[in-house]
């Protein structure tokens, strides 16, 4: 058995997030589907994580084992032409058995993209959280740092999370901005159900006035589950990195 | 009677092209339904001209008359939570009576998107033409100089054209770099149907090398129905501009 690793980019728009439903296309069913004709049977992969609908993916991990003896350089080719034009194949590699693309994840980097505007763009509508008001980046980003180190992040977990332990590292949490737009990059070991949109959504409270920074700092202390918080609009949000080396290694190298 | 002037601008990706049609969504049945709640009347709509499926408008124009007393900024300030995200309204005002979106419009600008690059920009699907193979801007610059002018234009005009005359006045018709995409820019008082994409696809076969820039020359002076043509894909084409004063004015006041 081979084992493969995928490297995905995909607009989420039009799909019913990453992971495969009944009765909804989703990004990993028309992966799946692609991967059953290039590898002569049906395969199950595995992603780094789910992403919800409209979610996008600059660099989404998927890996899958197979009999299938197609080089990966000829599943790079034929993607070209066999997946949808908002799905794109940027890399497939073969692997060490047992490299799987969630467990062997160390850590990850999601980016959420805000467009200040006086009126809404019309071809940012799936790509942006479009705001009308200015927002206090400083303040934001004053906020942003309490978030940084190890804690209990359930006061930004959404119910319906399936995942046990609400103790996670994020390494980096910071606003920057580029032209028009107010991007959000936040770098963790794991992320639990929406808490990067309920965080996004609690910063840009701040960066209106209507919270103070240090609320962020008290509302990590509740540990308990979002009940001050709504998740931002998905179509902000992007899976920028999926790194398997541990982040001080990483930190090192660079 | 009021006669109101709205500027629209859309993303096409997910419509059925500007014009109403009987069982599909488009630009125009969308503003319509929203027109008849805030007019109490259904009205009838004139846009500048079509925009097939797919294709893009930084500005239509679209008038109507109605009875209705709704003033023009509540007309835009409603449109902002009416309307799909992907149309936006930019503009409402009232004008004299008898004028009339196509009729009255003197030229207009269109903008074609190409993007070249390595592999495809799975975000940018929707929005250009993208192509693996560089051009040759300055060849395709000077196929596109032969096009400036007063031409029987029928070389590029595709069949199911209804309009009589395929005597047209091209204005301006240029290419430029930005960033990775290159922009055609074209101004002209009319243009047949699907003319502009078949002189984009022309013009990319003489940056490709496949033709020579005065292969367009000589192809305006066949006068036959574009034969040697095909249209270049409509998400690269933005309807960019209307304008309802004679060229040679707007040169002179700008």
């Amino acid at each position: 058995m081979r084992t493969i690793k995928l490297v995905v980019a995909y607009d989420g728009s039009a799909y019913h997030g990453f992971q495969k439903q009944k009765n909804a296309v989703t990004v990993q069913s028309v992966l799946e589907d692609m991967l059953a004709k290039l590898c002569g049977e049906r395969v199950v992969t595995a992603g780094s994580g789910r992403t919800d609908a409209g979610v996008h993916a600059l660099a989404q991990t998927v890996t899958f084992t197979t009999r299938g003896r197609i080089p990966c350089a000829n599943i790079l080719r034929a993607s070209r032409t066999m997946l949808p034009r908002d799905i794109v194949l940027i890399d497939a590699q073969e692997v060490e058995a047992g490299f799987h693309a969630r467990f062997s994840a160390c850590w990850k980097v999601y980016q959420y993209k805000i467009l200040c505007n006086d009126y809404d763009d019309p071809f940012m509508a799936r790509y942006a959280w479009q705001l009308r008001e200015r927002l206090d980046m400083e303040a934001m980003n004053e906020a942003a740092a309490f978030l940084c180190g190890t804690h209990d992040f359930s006061a930004f977990r959404s119910t319906g999370s399936v995942e046990s332990s609400a103790v996670k590292t994020i390494y980096e949490a910071c606003w920057r901005r580029q032209g028009r737009e107010l991007l959000f990059r936040i770098a963790g070991d794991g992320f639990l159900y929406h808490m990067v949109r309920n965080i996004v959504w609690t910063l840009v409270q701040v960066g209106l006035g209507k919270r103070a920074p240090s609320d962020v700092a008290a509302e990590l202390l509740t540990q308990r589950g979002a009940v001050l918080n709504e998740p931002a609009p998905p179509e902000g949000l992007y899976l920028e990195q999926v790194c398997y080396e541990p982040y001080a290694a990483h930190k090192v190298s660079t």
